[in-house]
This record gives C-alpha cells, structure tokens and sequence, in this order.
C-alpha cells in the first residue's frame, strides 16, 4: 500500500512550529515570523521550503550555529540606503528587519534598499515581498547561497541559485509575484530525480568535470546549469554581488552550508529593496492599469498543451486557498521528522494538529 | 567573389551621423548623443543597433513621426523618484536625460528612479547603463518594445523582448556590463537565419498558431519564446510594468512599430534608475571586492569546448578595442544604405570615411 500525503490544518503546524523555534531560545516574535515564512511556503505549494525545514532550522539554533538572539544593527549611510549587520541570526528575523526598513523608506524618500550581511537561510524571497507589495510599493528581494551552480563557460559550480524575487501590488486582480533561481531548475528537481529513479532532462545540470549529464548521481556530484546560459550566469552574479560583494557578507564558494556545516555561521547576504509608485503616478491609478495587463494576458489564447496563462504567483495564490481550506499535505518523511522533533522537546505533534 | 565587410574608422562614421541627424533638425547636443549611441553599439559589436539605424531614425525625424525639438517635462513626485514626459523624441535623447537625472538623484539621496512614457526606441539599454556606472552608481535600466513575444503558455505575442541592463563598476578589471532582452534570442537572428536559409533551433520560436517551430518563415510569421520558459516572460512582465504600466507609457501590443507606422508616435517607455554604491560600503572598498569576484570567475575551469569564461560585457570591451583600432565592419547592405542616405542630403560618406 502506498503512503498518502497526511493533510495537515496550517493552523496546528503553525502553533506546532512557534512552539518548537521558542524551545530553542527564539522570542516569541521572531518564532512567529520564521513560522508564518515556512507555512507560506507550504501553503504556497514551495514544500522545499516549508515546514521540512524546521529541523534544520532548529538544529543550528540549538548549536549555536545560528543565533537566537542576534544584535542587529542597521547603519544608513544615504537617505534611501542601509547595511544591516545581522548578527547570525535566523534569516527570516534578519530579512524581515530588513525589508521593513526598505518599506519604511520608500514611503518617506521614495525608494530604499537594505544590503544584509551576516544573514542565515531566510526561507523565500517571495515571503519578505509580498509584505513589501502589501505596503503599496514594489518589491525586490535577492539573496545569494552555496555555491552549486556553474557560471556559463564554467565546468565548476561558483555561483548558488541565487534567487530574484520583484512583487507588484494589483487592485481587484491577484498580485505579481514574481520568485525565481537563476538556475534551469532548483537542485530539489534533481534530488527528487535521484530519489525516483528518473534521468533528468538534458540542460539542467553538468558532472564533476563540466561535461553534460542527464544521470542524477552524476549531476549531484556536478553542478546546475544556469537558465538560459550568458543570461541567467550573468543574473546570478548581479545578485551575489549585490547580496555579498556590496554588503560585506561572503557570496558564492564562500558561503557556508547550512546542512553540513554547525561550526561556521553562513554568513549569507541579502539585498532588499521597495520602490514607491506614489513616485510615478497615484497607486489606485497604477493598480488599474496592472488589473488590466493582468487581464489582457489572462486573455491570450493557450499555446497547444496549456489549458491558460498563468500570470506569476497565481497558481501559488490558487494553492494557497485551496490548502487553507484543505490542508497542508505532509509526506511521510516530514511527518515522521516532526514527530520526532516534537518528541525531543516533549511536544506531541499528533495533539496540535488534531 | 564574396563581398567582404569594408572596415571604416568610427570617428569619420560618427561625423556622418551627426552631420545626418542635424539635417533633419536634430540639435548639435541631440545628434551628437544619438550617434554616440548608434556608434558605441558598432564598436561593442551589437551591430543591430548601429549605423544600420540612422536610416529610420532619419526617416522618423524627417516625417515628424518623432519630434527632434521635444520639450521634456520632468515631474519629481518623490525624492528619488520622477517621472519624464519625452514629447515623442528620439528614444537616446529621452534616455540621456532620464539616466542624467536618476543619476544625480542617486548622487544626492542616495538611489534614484526615472520612468520615462512619450520616447522611442532608445538604441541599446547598456548605453545609458554604462553613463550610471561611470558616475560610480549601479545601474538598472529597462525598456519595452512592441510585441514580438509570446507570455509563457500563450500562442500570440504580447510582449516585446524587453530588454535588461544592469551595469556595475569595478576597479582595474573592466565593469560588468549586462544587456540582454528576456526573450530566448532576438528576433534579428531569426531574420539573419531566413537570409541565409537556415532553420533555426527548437525552443527559439512558435509559429502563427503557438506551435513550435525550426522554419524561419513560420517564426516570423509567429513570435519569439521568453528565456527559460515562464521566468523569461515573468521578467518581460516585470519590464513592462515598470517602462509602461507605471509610467503612463504604452506596453505589449499598444506599442507602435518603429519600423511600418509613421503617423502614430511609438509611446515607448524605459525605466532608469541608480543606486549608490555609498549607501552600502566606500566605493574603492566595492571595486576591489568586485574586480576579485571578477578573477575568480575567469579563474573557474572551463566546461569542455569553452576556451575562457567570460564576463558580462567582456567580449564587447574586446570589440571595441579591435574596432577602434581596426574599424567598424559594414556590411555591403548597411554601406550602400548610408551612401543613399548622404547623397539625399548632400554628404558625400565616401569623403566621411576617406
């Protein structure tokens, strides 16, 4: 018999969740926002970066690795401009603090951007954009990572999947929100390839020597490819030089792992960044014009194979109503993790969730 | 006999250019900015958007479809923020104007953001991103263009290949220097493929009905795909919304074509912003950590069949150098073309390039 997926009210994971990260000596405050990043990320339909990451998370807390009580501290040198110094805190703690930072000066000057350094995993980058969308501005949220990706030309992995988010307020339609690796696909893809059996399609991926693979053992000891070539190399380095190079964090090789690794703190760096449309025209006026875009683009007919066009963000917009209303799915593996997380600090996870 | 390429000195090419420009009633400082646009594009090899221009940009002054006296009106709503009306003139001259003031506002507050509606085509986006990188700032900057590309999932075009630059300085080794639309080529290479009676790649194009195809016929008569699928189209998305939807310009399909409509202006829009590198650490300290994220990435072994990994804008700094040097190469097409456009006013471009 096949092991199903065990739907999981968000509500429950959530308390389940506030409850361990506050174990581990974060405060109640920064518990709840690392919780509300990773049940987004369920909710949302990014597993990889939902719930399964509250082990890890809490390991490298209770380490030391991480820490639970950072000191941050923010230092503007121009108006629209800060380096915040994270002080190895939890990422989502320290991305936070950062993007309501930006928030807050796009509102007074106009735009403001937070260069993070000393930083930790911070979940999604959608997560901080979306907070930065729903204070009327426009959102941009990078962040650099382990270096698993080749440059193009490259036969060694330099580069992480370097993520790009931008979000945009609409009026009645859903919001863009746009978060992509610079990388062909996410490691994830290849590790679950790997773990099914499967090969990989050609152009995701490169073996140890840099020839292509569609063998998944042979692309997990290599590296991924970048989208698109030139195009998506040269997009991971604007992000690991704006995240690393202009904060002070490390970037690329550098960057520590954050599964391998309990002595070294990460040193990850962020750059995030609001834009206020107020600038450009009034934000009612913009949002109807993004309704419309929206719409017109609703409107083009499907390529043969594709029953609609999907803006960016919609059809994790579509899954999060449906799994608020049904349920995170949990596979086996996470299950039984949280289990076993909640057993090490006498929670029972079978009681929050009911 | 083949007919070769004729090399001819940019400084003589230049001269014709702006000798051209002002017959048409370009101001001296207009037609001088115009051609060191179109020029610059020959010298780092983007010959697209070249001299091979001045035709139309001459054509388009002349029939008044584009205004060579505009009177740009600039409107700060914020502190770093402003927008600019271009009165329909020529897209480099708009252009110009925007980076000046994004540029000066990036130097006083610290980043600054111009949206730009009633321009035209601009020439290459790196031009104006080089003039940011120059004053020491990061730049950014986008624009639409008139639909040629299908959204991820659709079989008719909606966007343009809206391209990308973001331009980055460094300290001894050349700046970074990206400039990519977000399709997976440009059209151009679709039409250079049919002239010479090639098929093209799958993946590049779809036919009429969204089917893909490798005819160069059929993919003109089609559109172009976005890079990597749904992230291309989500960035020539994110392009549109900042060049048009906020601005007050035209996007996607109410773009008018430079190429075929000569009463209706074009209304394109760009978006030109720049960050100061201050804001986040001094800028001696940036470059140097940026010319050592540059030595490690040419360090990187490369994959078998690449000779060096290179740097974004690095092959066309070495283009330049050779051009300078040695010449632009036209093609027998573009030469006789300029012929024909001197005589019509009376400049001999023979004597131009003695």
């Amino acid at each position: 018999v096949a092991v199903m997926d065990r739907r999981v009210d968000s509500k429950g994971l959530s308390a389940f969740s506030k409850d361990i990260l506050r174990e581990v000596g974060l405060p109640e405050k920064d518990a709840a926002i690392t919780t509300e990043s990773l049940i987004d990320a369920n909710l949302r339909g990014v597993d990889t970066h939902g719930i399964t990451r509250l082990s890890i998370y809490t390991r490298r807390l209770e380490e030391g690795v991480v820490n639970a009580s950072p000191e941050m501290n923010l230092i503007k040198n121009t108006e629209t401009a800060a380096i915040l110094d994270g002080d190895n805190g939890q990422g989502q703690v320290v991305g936070m603090r950062a993007a309501e930072e930006a928030i807050k000066m796009a509102t007074d000057k106009g735009s403001g951007f937070v260069g993070v350094k000393h930083s930790n995993h911070f979940g999604t980058a959608a997560f901080f954009g979306m907070k930065i969308l729903e204070a009327g501005h426009i959102g941009l949220v990078l962040s650099n990572a382990p270096s698993t990706m080749v440059p193009f030309g490259g036969a060694r992995p330099y580069f992480g999947t370097n993520p790009i988010a931008i979000t945009i307020p609409a009026g009645q339609e859903l919001p863009i929100v746009i978060d992509m690796a610079t990388s062909v696909v996410a490691q994830g893809k290849i590790i679950l390839a790997d773990k099914e059996g499967k090969s990989i399609p050609e152009g995701w991926a490169v073996d140890k020597n840099g020839n292509p693979t569609t063998d998944t053992k042979a692309a997990l000891e290599g590296a991924v490819l970048p989208l698109g070539g030139p195009k998506g190399s040269a997009l991971a380095l604007m992000v690991d030089i704006l995240s690393g190079v202009l904060t002070g964090a490390f970037w690329g090789p550098y960057l520590n792992s954050m599964w391998d690794d309990f002595e070294n703190p990460q040193n990850v760096g962020h750059f995030i960044g609001a834009i206020n449309v107020e600038g450009f025209m009034p934000l009612e006026k913009f949002k109807e014009r993004v309704d419309q875009i929206i719409r017109e683009i609703k409107a083009v007919p499907q390529a043969p194979g594709f029953k609609e066009v999907c803006l960016p963000g919609e059809i994790e917009f579509r899954t999060r109503d449906e799994r608020l209303k049904k349920g995170i799915p949990l596979g086996e593996g996470v299950f039984s993790d949280l289990v076993k997380l909640g057993k090490k600090y006498n929670k029972d996870f079978e009681v929050y969730i009911k």
